[in-house]
């Protein structure tokens, strides 16, 4: 009879059970042509509910470890080439030993720029959506309006008011189910005809977004003051999508001045546009943030663009767009024919989270946390004896900085190196769109999702393979 | 003080407070520089949360009927050309007499083909999301891969073997946001270059979103077997996107020889494909429903596509797709960078929905209710005056027929007369996506959300624009 500690497993629990089998197999625990216990059988014995044994046995099955015979249950399948004993986790190891092995050996990885999970108020959320699911049935029920309901774009202006200063009424407002799903909205709004120009280096997933959507893009370089006022007048892009506030992955701010001048550019045709992705600016741990270019925009050419993936979780998938006037009449016009993506449930709890002021204090906590969590990557390779031999580039905002190293070895030969080790760091060259490399030897150094241990083994790796 | 009977109007709680308080400044029971009570006391006053209060007075704000005042609070604002009185409900009527005004008023909809929200098993929804929520936090922040949770593609393939007699792997479907997102992920994956066939008449908002996407359609008709092939042949297009089961909207099956030849087509050249919209198939009242064109492919040229907007309710937003062998591939070559836009909350609940057969059961309980429904309209007309005045073309599936009215009036006329009426009828030439129009009074009858005094008043309306 299978029985499984499954606290030694990451994960869903229907993938726990399903590993704890699949390492059986391996193990020789069980064998090619064995009966697994039926579905209720096992669920009764690990104390779980039925469909997550029937989960693990179906993904077990659709990897071909296990054939399914109607009416007569699972059977291990043969498995050539397969060692017995191969993947076992010893039986004399406690599981301490087991998790701690499993810490140490986990890679650590400091291009990780997202939120902490460990930080979403995943209880209050909870007690949230089930308040809203108990007393709001009838708005849940109603059709959403194409760009999001009331109540959650209504939310959105305050937030917008107190973190940005921005005057913005609610039917301005396009909620999306996360950014990506608001590109898509864009281009059709802009139209496929434009050719949308694209910081570099910057976000890849953006250029390979617009490239499947059809449309032309320009990689447009970087000064000391963010997007090249001059890269951009030689290039004929007519829409730049550019992140002011905390350029990613440089972080560089871009000043008032060079705003200005790209709000000059902008607003020099007609044609053109400004796409102001503002994805991280609430993480700001000194000062107040400049103005939003949204915000000293007179001539209705700026498009803002936030998410809520960064503040609170990927997970909820809700990110939202300010249009301009014409832009907002355009789209009242031409695209609101279409259905909001998310789903009311979500739509409505967010809003409540919002308007009680959790986003608020969930933002101060993880201000707190980030810039702690900066404080001690910054102090650790100080005391380091990478200290000499690094350098470090960084604005007091976002959840990275980065690292440049002091070597004589090329990015190829570290990347090589870096590949053996157990520590993911990615150069600044891969978030170019082209094959503009830079050889600079500048990394991302992401601390939003490090653990102390985790930290100190990076800095170790890092001076090891210089 | 304001106080408000909010039962008599319908809707979520803050519009019934934001149209109470409208109806008060056009009655003139409230008047221009007046103060609005605080948010608090009214809704301490209405036993409302504060943040349904500042929704209401929000809406009102934005659609200029009151300003605001930082730290003065809330007041009427001029309305140049307002007179008091208009839309004033005497106060003498009793609720009741109110509300029947009220159902006898309201346009009938015979267009509306959606699914009848009241069959939306709210509570048990609620209940099961409340358990998803509660006890499988770790899946919830997991990262959604991008065609989904596997337990809901897992959850999906039951559905398909059950319903549509198809085998489908899990790692073959991928989930999206209602079918929109997946039309616009369907076109980054088979090519902006190709020109998509859609019918005509069909689902109009089809071409408009493929328009949106900036790829060229053609519009194809049909024959009494369904997509002309002969069009098709004859039109470059080499992406046919049809619904084989039940066309939209006249309702009619293709037979298995023309699906045949329709395979035929995509088979001949290696850029063909077939995207087979099986959208109410479950809806079918007698009899099994011909298989689907995905199960008798050997090809791997036909993409399945269904939503459980028709099934379960369109405020879920979810919609799934199974690609073909070689498709899959490419997906996941090219376009897994995605994430999946539909939040785990939502993907995890319906997983469990159907796993539980809830499914199952919600779907017998709308076939019967749909069935009956469909009866009950077909009677009506049966025993009305208009019976000898229409002829009726139905396949025993689906939530409408068609009407053919049998008058000597013109299209046009009827659609003036019609409008003056409080009966909202589409004319079939309505889904035709160019001017290809048909002056045939063939008229949507949808009974999805009908109600028996509806009926009635519809016929009678009907019988007397004839």
């Amino acid at each position: 009879m299978l029985s499984y500690d499954l606290d030694s497993y990451d994960g869903p629990l229907y993938e726990k059970i399903y590993k704890s089998i699949k390492d059986d197999v391996y193990a020789g625990r069980i064998h090619p042509g064995e009966k697994l216990p039926s579905k209720r059988k096992l669920a009764a014995t690990l104390g779980v509910s039925v469909i997550t044994v029937e989960n693990a046995y179906g993904q077990l099955q659709a990897e071909g470890y296990v054939h399914s015979y109607q009416k007569r249950g699972y059977f291990i399948a043969e498995l050539p080439g397969i060692a017995t004993g191969y993947r076992r986790i010893k039986s004399e190891a406690t599981r301490e030993e087991y998790n701690q092995k499993r810490a140490t050996d986990k890679p650590v990885d400091l291009s990780n720029t997202q939120a902490n999970p460990k930080l979403f108020p995943f209880a209050l959320w909870a007690r949230l959506m089930r308040e809203v699911i108990s007393e709001r049935e009838d708005e849940i029920m109603d059709k959403s309006p194409c760009n999001g309901v009331y109540p959650l774009r209504n939310a959105i202006t305050g937030l917008l008011a107190t973190y940005r200063q921005m005057q913005v009424e609610p039917e301005r407002i396009v909620v999306g189910s996360g950014s990506e799903s608001i590109y898509g909205i864009l281009v059709q709004l802009l139209g496929r005809d434009k050719v949308y120009g694209v910081e570099n280096p910057g976000y890849r997933k953006l250029s390979e977004i617009y490239r499947f959507h059809g449309v032309a893009t320009r990689f447009i370089g970087l000064d000391e003051s963010g997007l090249s006022l001059s890269e951009l007048m030689a290039s004929n892009a007519q829409i730049a999508h550019i992140s002011p506030t905390h350029h990613f992955p440089t972080g560089a701010t871009t000043p008032i001045a060079r705003r200005y001048e790209l709000l000059g550019w902008s607003a020099a045709r007609s044609d053109r546009h400004i796409i102001e992705d503002d994805y991280d600016s609430e993480f700001r741990f000194t000062g107040r943030p400049i103005p939003s270019m949204q915000s000293v925009d007179a001539t209705g050419k700026v498009i803002y663009l936030n998410t809520f993936s960064q503040t609170i979780s990927p997970t909820i998938r809700v990110g939202y767009v300010v249009l301009p006037s014409e832009l907002h009449e355009r789209y009242t016009r031409d695209l609101s024919f279409y259905s909001n993506p998310v789903s009311n449930f979500i739509q409505l709890t967010l809003a409540e989270f919002i308007a009680r002021g959790h986003f608020d204090r969930l933002i101060n906590r993880s201000r707190l946390y980030y810039e702690r969590a900066r404080r001690r990557a910054l102090d650790a390779i100080q005391s380091s004896s990478l200290a000499s031999r690094c350098e470090i580039f960084e604005n007091d905002s976002g959840l990275h900085f980065l690292l440049r190293l002091k070597t004589r070895r090329s990015e190829e030969s570290l990347a090589q190196r870096f590949e053996d080790s157990n520590v993911r760091l990615d150069s600044l060259s891969k978030y170019y769109h082209d094959d503009r490399s830079s050889n600079a030897k500048l990394y991302l150094f992401s601390y939003s999702n490090l653990e102390g241990v985790q930290l100190d083994r990076a800095l170790e790796t890092i001076a090891k393979t210089l």
